[in-house]
């Protein structure tokens, strides 16, 4: 029987070269798997026909939006997932729901390989095939840009040469991935880490420069989980897709980062991911208001942890799976209403209210009606200073 | 011979009338002692002058803004000092530097015991109490406020019946500390943590919603040092000053946030630490370029440790001063430019610059000129995933 | 109604002291609980008549060993519980199962107070207080030792004048604490922390210097549970007895400290708890064996973690609570059998088998059957060491 | 100019086969290095000639035992270096020091190239490769067996084809690495992990079921360092060897595990390592003793982490630099006494001793001389335990 290999196909130059080159390399049977997370551009129908008109011999086309926004979204904002403390993580969360499809169309069509159009430098390469790794551990993985020498010159010959239906313009000076979660910008002059940004390569937020007038959001979480945008209920998809439009609209969500890749190198990174941070910023502060001290200060390393896992491409290892129980224990009393300002890039929290509140009003206020009793501070600070006293005697002495 | 007590003094309503009701409590002498950390306000000669007009028979008084900025802050930036990743720590700063006057002065005139305002709810009375355990952990502590019951209504009839040189005025509505690496407010009505904070409370930051032009700033870094602002030399104290207007002009460095205290509560808090923000944010950056991943990573965890400290009092730690030793180390080679623009209340990175930078262009680019080979990343990736791969064998079959 | 006060109560001089004391002191009556973990000693009944002859309003009993070992050594088992690496929770992990009957008590019989017999130095008061804080907050704590002074010359002089039926010998050199997890053994001549323990202070052990036949046992675990000891299935209960004669027969399981309590001062601490030592032993090899490396090496951290906090008292807290979920998945696949030889007071693992195992003895095997493609390293090596390798350039020319 | 190699040589018949072989593949010019780190076996000279005589330019061998010891062994023992809580990292230790030596003789005659002898599926590959691209990330390394397919059976056809001076008798059926640090034996019937190692196997320990009589000991240290045994002073080395001659006698430091390798396999492992075990114990407890409790919980983490990196190969990473200021000032105060008892496989701490001790008899006694003042407790407990009772109570109620 002919082997076969699935294919992760995008509908660009790239991966459309890839179905040829992976036939004439291998002999094999072509599988393209498009997955819907929310990148906008072509509709998949037209994507699906595109792959076959380019030799595939099956396509699939997902959308996963609903999926993504559920899976694999959701954990990261119960997580505070920030890689760096910064990057919310946009395409390392896309990666191992695109594998999920992948390996499940190999099993579906019996199929040994799996092929991706990533390069031998990036972080996705490892995603993919690590992914399939923990999924699918008996398929193998290839790689036509990195293991066959697909150049991007070469794939444009191949292209034209075998009247492949894409248009072959030059490529674009910037490296662009795209999903619901926000938008990676790489490459070009960027590559001199002293040069600024420029406003032409953002696309999912306007300039927090530009003067207009602030908007007011209230999001309502349950257990972690945002459920309402002002009061009206929301799908994790919808809740990402309306802060996208109105926290993008105030500039918010812009990060300009030199990051450290798993391969090793540093490299320059510009995102934009207007929702992600608007949700993150309010989930954070609505666990400063419901999680108890000690478990609020272990989390912050699971969740240290847990991002470095996800941006090093381990999203489906046990190490990832034993956090998630954590941070799902952490989030269970994570309920209740934070008030956002979204104005010149900043989403500032402004206010925070819930059934779950650990705040105390009577313990914390300084007027009328302190429940607090401070004659116990002496003891708790006697004691609590007890060891650095004991050593502080035994160092001064020395 | 009398018994001396030595008392941090403030120039204000509670510690000007600490000074009687502690000798009235303990029969004692008190020795008053003012430190001037940048917080503003009346002249340090006015306020030596009131404490002994209260009845201290000793006044000392000490410009320690260089010390404050060189010995307490500057660890503060080496180590991205910020308490629930938003607190730039500015109170609990403070404290250690006041507790190293308070005990040398107590030393230098034989006191045994040490005196402060703070309530017994709060941090500070901890970072006191636990700071002089340190330092001298033969002193005692005293505390007129939690420890003899001198509430503010006490404190303005014992004033006013000694006719003591203070105003005694109605007390403002909210609870300020300030000092040169920035300024807390609390109480009031900020006590419900639904309310928004106005624009009233604020001193150090114009509202970041005005409209206004940007303020390009570059900021030098010499082993994690700031020792430069748009190519001019600065000491640390002028640095953080320069950046406190700058920044501060442009709204930078507001945080509202609901805290974990140390003594279990919960509170709210609002900041403003222009200058430190800034100084953080263009310190953290330069990291990201000139530290290695491994040694990054690890320095994440550091600093939240070092962070919560320093918050709970533990400056003069044994282990404080471990960890020191590694974020001494980590900044050995953090040097070079950060150009941010501030604007919108935010301080963005734009660009690096660094003799010690660990980006490679060669290594990064995807164009002309890219030296990494990427035939190493296969090996890479399999071995990488192996231990998972092996696991999920183990896994699916079960 | 006259208040009503629950006194954990172990058939003692002390407790049996308290009960009088306490009705003295507080006017209220007096309800004991006693509770069997195991300790040994006197049959429930007479505890329970002896506490009414003093005093008791009521007197609860409890044969709590199967809970016990099920709720509370198990998890401590699963997490390799052992504080600062050596101590097995011994009396830490019976606190909060006393503590979970105190409060079950007080609700039946509307008590609003509970009573311990803890002095005011050690841990146990804070694990008394801070565990009923967590179950029923609303409850108060008394501690009769430590707040109403009653010291054991004031208490044999209260049973003397009272006529309680209770011995009122003078006290033991050694103050023990015992459960079916191990025995705890401290104060008298052991507090010069230069004098060796003597063979006299030990009951669940041997010496293990004695000359004797090794004994050799097959330990089976079902995810993380032990299961069977040598073929014959036991509960938890029963796999720690066996494990305290036989391994205890070997000397397995002394531990001689010097530990840093809660409190804040460094004790001297000689513990012996043979089937604890043993099966945690045969657990960790186990997870050797079937965990995956880096859950492996997370898990450590969040142990260490586990046992600070089950020492400090802290079982019911939220964190402890989140930590168990990491442990618990993380013994998802930790089934097999464990071969251990007890002798000379060591439990030495001698063999392993599984059929979770993670061992591949294809890949390992330097023999023939090596599938391991040694191809792979090269790429692995160069990029696993690239970072360093950047850095190394870089710190070399500087 | 005819390109150099650097081989690292051990005189065995792999290496000696290397030196041709590597010539052959080549052209290049091979210097043979043998560092002596006790591994004991044929003279230093002996290994010389027959490097030259197997072909070598140049064969340099070092007697660095006194430099193994002090500059690798004692920052393990200081860090009480133990992977997987178990492991004294014998070989992992021994590998960077090998790498100076090998780094600084490729300088001495102008080498651009650097050859070991390691398979491409153990730990020892990386640790010496990522040793050299840190400590000369210009040259490049080689390793015959992996990357020349130089098997056993064609390196002894091609010594007897060539008439090397070597004897080319069947290979033992175990593979060992020595050093004065301990001694590594795998391979054979123990990869059956099911098998118990067998008495033959051992050479630095004698049967710890033997019956014989005990050895006490007392170890002094100052700062960490171990300086003299039963009070005579000694180097780190005479420390080490004094103790692999008495612990070992007394069946002392055998360790039997399954390990997981930085490949991604886990291997069965069994090591002998009396001298190193023996002392890590003894500093454990002396930290126990002198090392303030926040210090001493932190220091764990950084151990584990460090016995990681030195594992992974990292010795000379940015990130095992800093964590070596962490230990190192952690050291400070770990000085003086302890006293074992060595006997039936255990080094058995009875007895600790030092001027620098934390151990205060005075707060610790619960006799006559108590300087505990145990009000103090009951203020520490309520808000020690305070963020937990607010939790339980907003917990209870939901």
């Amino acid at each position: 029987m002919t082997q076969r290999v699935v294919l992760a196909y995008s509908g660009g130059l790239d991966t459309s070269v890839c179905i040829g080159w992976i036939a004439e390399a291998t002999g094999a049977e072509v599988i393209a798997v498009a997955v819907d997370v929310g990148q906008g551009g072509e509709s998949l129908d037209v994507i699906r026909k595109r792959a076959l008109a380019c030799g595939a011999v099956e396509a699939e086309v997902v959308d996963a939006k609903d999926e993504f926004a559920q899976e694999y979204c959701l954990p990261a904002i119960k997580a505070n997932g920030l890689y760096m403390d910064r990057y919310p993580l946009v395409s390392a969360l896309s990666r191992p729901l695109i594998v999920k499809h992948l390996a499940a169309t190999a099993r579906k069509h019996g199929a040994g390989t799996v092929a991706h159009g990533c390069t031998g430098k990036g972080n996705d390469q490892v995603r993919f095939e690590a992914g399939i790794a923990s999924l699918a551990p008996d398929l193998t993985c290839i790689a036509p840009v990195r293991d066959y020498a697909m150049t991007r010159d070469k794939a444009i010959a191949f292209a034209e040469e075998k009247g492949l239906p894409i248009v072959t313009t030059k490529k674009s000076p910037y490296s662009i991935d795209a999903n619901v979660f926000g938008r990676a910008i790489e490459t070009g002059f960027l590559e001199d880490i002293w040069n600024a940004p420029i406003e032409d390569i953002y696309d999912y937020t306007q300039d927090p420069a530009a003067p207009r007038e602030p908007d007011e959001v209230v999001v309502t979480f349950e257990r972690g989980v945002p459920v309402a945008v002002d009061g009206n209920e929301v799908t994790v998809l919808q809740a990402i897709q309306e802060l996208n439009e109105r926290a993008g609209a105030q500039g918010v969500g812009r990060i300009d980062m030199v990051e450290d890749r798993l391969v090793g190198i540093k490299s320059r990174e510009v995102y934009e991911a207007p929702g992600a941070i608007a949700l993150i910023t309010a989930h954070q502060e609505l666990e400063n208001v419901t999680v108890e001290r000690e478990l609020a200060r272990y989390k912050r390393q699971v969740e240290q942890r847990w991002s470095e896992l996800v941006y090093d491409g381990l999203w489906f290892s046990p190490l990832k799976r034993a956090l998630d129980g954590f941070v799902e224990e952490a989030n269970a009393h994570v309920s209740g209403d934070i008030r956002m300002t979204l104005h010149g890039g900043r989403a500032q929290v402004t206010g925070r209210r819930s059934a779950s509140s650990l705040y105390d009003f009577s313990l914390a206020t300084y007027d009328t009606g302190d429940a607090f009793d401070q004659s116990l501070s002496k003891g708790f600070i006697e004691i609590f200073g007890m060891s650095g006293k004991i050593a502080a005697r035994r160092d001064l002495a020395q």
